[in-house]
């Protein structure tokens, strides 16, 4: 039994046709004889309306009744998929997370998978039957409904996976898999084969979001072999390995890029122990993410401390910055919110030296100012003014040689056989 | 702990404004010092949504999936419920029929109940919880979702009362109670204070469709004493007794009538055995139903055959019949649509003689000619011209002084005490 899970969010499953294709998609994939295991989101929209129907009732629903409501979107979802693989005359059953049972914590609207029960499926599978399960949802110990949080489809996927040690677990999206880069800025973009769970978490957290953190972390964690791929166009995707078993590594793997961030420079802190925390509590009091921070030593006991933070925080991160300068003895705050972030990506940086080098030195023969520096052990970040960020990305990208590569494909892990698997 | 079951349907919790109304109601069981059990069904329009979702994807879709997508609905109406119950600063908690559980066969599309946990609605009853039940659906051994079929939720909200040993199963619906008859036809029509459930029976299906027959049966059966009332006014509405326990019975209880029927009339056929079968049995394999048949032997070795059917199988009925008469011997047939039935209904007509004297000279008076008479045990049905039915309910319900009476109410039977209640 070679089993494979594919994944289809709520735009693939969105409107009944849209249903039918994926229907084709997944009775393909058993045609090559694996056996599937499809997790299905909501509809797309459907999880919206139930929330606006709960918030019409109460401004602040219960976590367990948003929950009783919310898994219902999923289970509509595999009712209808089944439907449709059924009218194919192939036999398909859908089932809800607690039939599965897919167990969870108690924690309503973010519950953490603790266990997925197998034996149902493999009975179904074993019989030839394609075992349609609603993503997002579980069952606690006590028998109540719980969702795992936004995204939740692709953990309730990645935790199918690995406790039926799939050969692989296919995530569908609306992009044909994790490009190099935005292909809007630079055309000549790839689809990556391969990328490491790391690199794709950069890739994601920095700008083109492709796979539910979460997930990918579960994945990493599990050896799941991950594959994210198109819904509409028929590409191999981009196969998402654990580090240890990438071949030869290129020194980067993709560029992203953020548009969405401002930049708050505070002028002649006095250098002493406690400045940043002095800074960084209200901020964080108030909810707001910071991404860079660099600071500066002087040489007259003075500092320039920058952050940056999401561009809708600007306004409201100078107000209480500006309320601190007395209390941190500093002269004044400046900031721009027409920053832009360019970051390379690639777990090969660690054994290759010089990028950093050829990075800089391709912004500069552009005429690019790099505003701010940060750095990782498989990135690399630079703020620059946003007028320049398309520039920026597409020098890079070539100057990586970024449109040209191939890489070998990852093996599957050697099979298991258990009822039910914990994590 | 006495208990009362509340039941709303699907135009009771069509809207969120319905839901907080339909909430404040239940709040006002609470403060009378009840323990409440709710059972909702889907908001009105939700089930006709998911069924047509279903046609689009699979013309003849699986019973399993479609009650995958159907359990859905009442689920979006208890949790909504819930909500509106917390955000009033009481607790209340929704159960779906897998959770309670409401244990059937394995019946796709119709499954009857047989068994009722009871345990869990107990013990957060206790905690002055309001237990908010999924009406409708239920899981099979097998732990498949199952539904109850049409006006389930009336099955499912009797079957807790019963096996809670409710003092009272109240189904809401947008009438007042049982009436003596149309009020749209008699303005005097006066509700009802307490039927028999056969009374119940005949009054609903001979037009005002109130309570679903199968739990009206199942009420009858476990001797759960149901009261219909309605959601909108504050009235006590009808309660439906077991024959046993009623007072004293008034010669009638009320006067039903039917303007969908159309009569057939098989002239001068031949009186011999395996006649009757000859005519019905392709009317029964057309699924036709048959109401009213009346035969008269006639002297010279023949007989005319008159029967009823709905309005709608008029045509069909008559083209069957046309292509038998041959076969049947018969001189010819003839039929007329335009119709009606006026019934008397009434357990006390068993004890009580005259009724069919009064009904008869009373609809003579008015120059009323009877074209069909048929009787049962609790009911006299005649079939008059339809441009009569309104002047023959209106005297009727005058002879036999309909708007006057008061009847007493039945007490509740002794509290069991059980974890599970079997049927």
């Amino acid at each position: 039994m070679t089993i494979v899970v594919e994944k289809f969010g709520g735009s693939s499953v969105g409107t009944v046709e849209k249903i039918n294709r994926v229907a084709n998609r997944v009775l393909r994939t058993k045609a090559e004889g694996y056996d599937v295991v499809v997790v299905l989101s909501a509809m797309e929209g459907e999880t919206n309306r139930l929330i606006n129907l709960a918030k019409q009732v109460n401004e602040y629903p219960s976590e367990r009744e948003l929950d009783m409501a919310m898994s219902t979107g999923e289970q509509v979802s595999i009712a209808l998929f089944s439907m449709a693989i059924l009218r194919e005359g192939y036999v398909a059953k859908s089932y809800t997370g607690m039939q599965i049972p897919i167990r969870t914590n108690e924690m309503h609207g973010k519950a953490r998978v603790k266990s997925v029960g197998t034996q149902k499926i493999l009975k179904e599978l074993s019989s030839g039957t394609i075992v349609v399960v609603a993503g997002f949802q579980g069952v606690s110990s006590d028998g109540e409904i719980t969702t795992l949080g936004r995204g939740g489809s692709d953990t309730t996927a990645v935790a199918l996976a690995a406790a039926l040690d799939a050969k692989e677990c296919r995530i569908y999206t609306d992009v044909d898999g994790v490009m190099t880069t935005d292909p809007r800025v630079v055309p000549e973009a790839r689809c990556l084969k391969q990328v490491t769970a790391e690199e794709m978490l950069e890739l994601s957290s920095s700008g083109a979001k492709v796979l539910q953190i979460r997930a990918m972390e579960f994945a990493h964690k599990y050896e799941v072999p991950v594959r994210v791929l198109s819904s509409y166009h028929d590409v191999p995707g981009t196969l998402i390995t654990s580090e240890e078993s990438s071949m030869e590594q290129p020194k980067i793997t993709g560029i992203a890029y953020n548009v969405n961030e401002a930049k708050l420079t505070i002028k002649r802190v006095q250098d002493r122990p406690g400045i940043a925390s002095k800074v960084f509590s209200p901020i964080a009091d108030a909810h707001i993410n910071v991404d860079m921070i660099i600071q500066n030593v002087g040489s007259d006991n003075n500092t320039d401390l920058t952050f940056t933070v999401d561009r809708s925080e600007y306004r409201k991160s100078m107000q209480i910055v500006r309320e601190l300068l007395h209390e941190l003895g500093a002269e004044d705050v400046i900031g721009a919110n027409d920053i832009a972030k360019i970051s390379l990506v690639g777990v090969g940086m660690r054994s290759h030296t010089g990028i950093a080098k050829t990075m800089f030195t391709t912004l500069a023969n552009e005429g690019i100012n790099i505003q701010m520096i940060s750095t990782s052990e498989i990135k690399i970040s630079v703020i620059v003014d946003e007028k320049y960020v398309e520039l920026g990305v597409r020098s890079l990208h070539e100057a990586f040689g970024l449109s040209q590569k191939v890489e070998p494909m990852r093996e599957s892990a050697p099979q298991r056989a258990l009822e039910e698997w914990r994590f």
